[in-house]
């Protein structure tokens, strides 16, 4: 048993076998926050477990083993297995299909949610799936043990939880945004109450951002929930300096930089990396980049745009959808512009998963773009401004909850507005190198304000009883 | 000069030339609130005039030499003649593309509104287009007139006035729903607080139902509109009897009528009716006959889906797509369907435009769907009631302005919830007799309560001087 579980849809790393030695390791995710966490996590002083969902043979054997070691010393491991069927059912259609569409704002209404039969399945195996996590976490947690559960696929946990294990702290962390009561009165009557309830059951619920904590407030009333007592709280997440270091330090960082430099060459250099996903709203940042080509004619052939784009969830038709619109139309405006820009495509587009060409890419920037219709922080804003040297220039969107963080260091855009989007880029290739170096200390002072670890703490300290409401 | 003036996009009448005669007369449309409106006013003993945009070739003649007889006693026509480019933008790209979809909270955020360059040039249209009717307006309104301006298309005449003419008495009635803040938020910045202070220039400013009127005020606060002294009011449009009560007189909607027994036969008949519209959610209709015909078999062959769509705004893109959405999916499914339901196609889609067929359709159903994913009012929910013969079954949206009047008469359905719709159809087509008849007289009297006359008299009372704040 542990004193300490955290509960996620996915580990901090993937278990392979080890072809020669046939031992089972843990290999760590490239990106994002969980490799940070499973490092702060095991190297504090309790007995801590994870627990994700186990996504291939091999987790899906050790899952019935129990905890395995997690490659930190204090963490250990523990997959649960949940049916293949289930699964895509809850993380698919529920999780990413429709709580991710929900929370962002982006369903095209006319067709999205299609609510039926089917639907009420899935909502049948999410449930299965939330209760899984429910059970092991009841099995793996000591006495008054803390739980900190994440994000959107285990909302219904503190509910059980609560009635299981009344004497464990839990927290429960969101890390999207949190939707407006118009948008989550999208969602059935009773699934929205009963996604509601079951976060407010947690003895505490936490979001990036103040605005989607006053979200979360107000969706409680909406629907009945009771909001006395209700323990919410914003705990914004830093960047990973320590972590972004090593990187940077790294011989394949290194080499990543040079290739970028040789491709760059004389070029001003404007940067964005991001899941290839239809919140981040590339599209519309390319077209900034065409309206910008097409304004001003003196910066035909002096700039460039990278974007570097990991594939995500492409068992999602919305995904490969989108994917595929994002890689023509890079193609077409490559097309349109390369012979007035000396010959040199504008547009460079990268789908892959290579961290140190993303940290590359962030030292190497003049301009970072972060443009998200909505998202609940991204790290990107900030993990971009800890590397950079160059004393690179962030226009980031005004609904990302970054922007409530860095303000004024940084030049907002209104993400649906194209011309706006143009205009900040501009002005970001524009601006006076003491301008530039001003924001960009500010930018870096506070992108590191709260690291993972920090983070962590904030959080875990933020737990209570379930049954202290 | 004129003592009262009433400003909407579409005149009451469309004016066409008599091949014989050359006489130039005014060819009513179908339905709509405008023909019940111009019966209303040309009653009424104020000179009033009518200003809309010219249409065809022969409008925009006789947008040259003033105004002309509208076919009313007491009611004249003016036409505007905006610039065919201007117009286009300003209606297709502006108030449809972007404002209607903005305010039913429809737009499929990841690549829809795209506000570049052109949709800036577009926005500039829709100021000359507001500015014409204004001119319009100041110039055919007497000294102190009642200034009436009609929907959406036109926010931006309040302002205007108000510099040019504070001795007249005005007031701005929007027809659609109102966004949420957050919805709004998706227009540039200066172009939502344009719009809001263009309709809070207005003396006062009004909606259908008070959930869209707090959504304006909402909107003043977010958007730094002063909000005291803001004079705002709800008057919920009826169903007006006396024009229906005559199409039910008529010998085409008798032979319209025998045709639909004759189809129908002796199946429970659901009906309904609507603009090809995306907000109008046909896509989500269809998919719950066809849950309804999976999940109850003893319906197979007993009921069968009219649904009269009269074609909307085909010079847009989206619609064509919708519509071929539509199609398409009636098609499917009398295919899946019609083996197992004796042979008989259990969905009817007739697109074109009879008002004599939809009012005996109105006569004829056992139970009517009206599930706009959101809507201003929604006439036909009442327009149905009014003249139905067999104590009919209402379904109708929670998200349609006409839920709030009708409530517990009707059967409320979450309109993205294709199984909550099924589950109502069904129980409205098992419903007893005792209990449909008690809803139905309900439904009557409710419908029938403000017909258009006594709305326009409601909304006229409103206007005051726009100096007056």
């Amino acid at each position: 048993v542990s004193e300490l579980v955290v509960a996620a849809n996915r580990g901090p790393s993937t278990l392979v076998k080890q072809e020669e030695t046939g031992a089972v390791v843990g290999v760590p995710g490239g990106g994002g926050l969980a490799p940070s966490l499973a490092a702060a996590i095991g190297q504090g002083e309790t007995e801590a477990v994870w627990i994700a969902a186990a996504m291939n043979d091999l987790e899906r054997e050790v899952a019935k083993s129990g905890v395995v070691a997690g490659g930190q010393e204090h963490l250990k491991l523990r997959f649960v297995d949940v049916a293949e069927g289930t699964y895509r059912a809850a993380y698919d259609t529920v999780a990413n299909a429709t709580l991710w569409f929900c929370f962002h704002g982006m369903f095209d209404a006319a067709r999205r949610p299609l609510l039926d039969r089917r639907w009420r399945e899935a909502w049948e195996a999410f449930r299965v799936y939330n209760a899984v996590f429910a059970e092991a976490i009841a099995e793996d947690a000591s006495e008054a043990a803390t739980v900190v559960v994440n994000d959107y696929h285990l909302p219904l946990v503190g509910r059980l939880l609560s009635d299981r294990r009344p004497d464990l702290a839990t927290v429960h962390f969101t890390h999207t945004p949190f939707p407006t009561v118009t948008e989550l009165a999208m969602l059935p009557r009773d699934v929205r109450r009963e996604l509601v309830e079951g976060l407010s059951s947690f003895g505490a619920t936490g979001f990036h951002t103040r605005r989607w904590e006053e979200r979360f407030r107000a969706a409680a009333v909406a629907n009945d929930v009771a909001a006395d007592g209700l323990r919410t709280f914003a705990a914004p997440l830093g960047a990973d300096e320590r972590r972004l270091s090593e990187v940077v330090a790294s011989k394949e960082c290194e080499a990543r930089l040079n290739e970028l430099d040789e491709l760059v060459g004389d070029r001003k250099l404007i940067v964005r990396s991001d899941r290839m996903e239809l919140s981040k709203n590339v599209i519309r940042g390319f077209l900034a980049l065409d309206e910008l080509l097409e304004q001003r004619p003196k910066l035909r052939g002096g700039v460039c745009m990278v974007a570097r784009s990991y594939p995500s969830r492409e068992s999602l038709p919305e995904y490969l959808a989108y994917r595929s619109e994002v890689e023509h139309l890079a193609a077409v405006l490559n097309e349109r512009w390369s012979a007035r820009c000396g010959g040199r495509p504008p547009i460079v587009l990268a789908v892959d998963d290579n961290f140190a060409a993303t940290v590359a890419a962030f030292r190497r920037y003049d301009v970072l773009l972060v443009n998200p219709i909505r998202d609940g922080m991204n790290l990107v804003a900030k993990e971009g401004p800890t590397v950079n040297e160059r004393d690179g220039v962030l226009v980031v969107s005004e609904e990302a909850g970054a922007f409530e963080e860095l303000g004024e260091a940084c030049l907002g855009v209104q993400p649906f507005d194209v011309s706006d989007t143009a205009a900040a880029l501009a002005r970001a290739l524009e601006m006076p190198e003491a301008e530039r170096r001003r924001r960009s200390q500010v930018l870096r002072e506070r992108s590191v304000a709260q690291p993972p670890s920090r983070w962590f703490a904030a959080v875990m300290a933020e737990a209570r009883p379930n049954g202290a409401r």
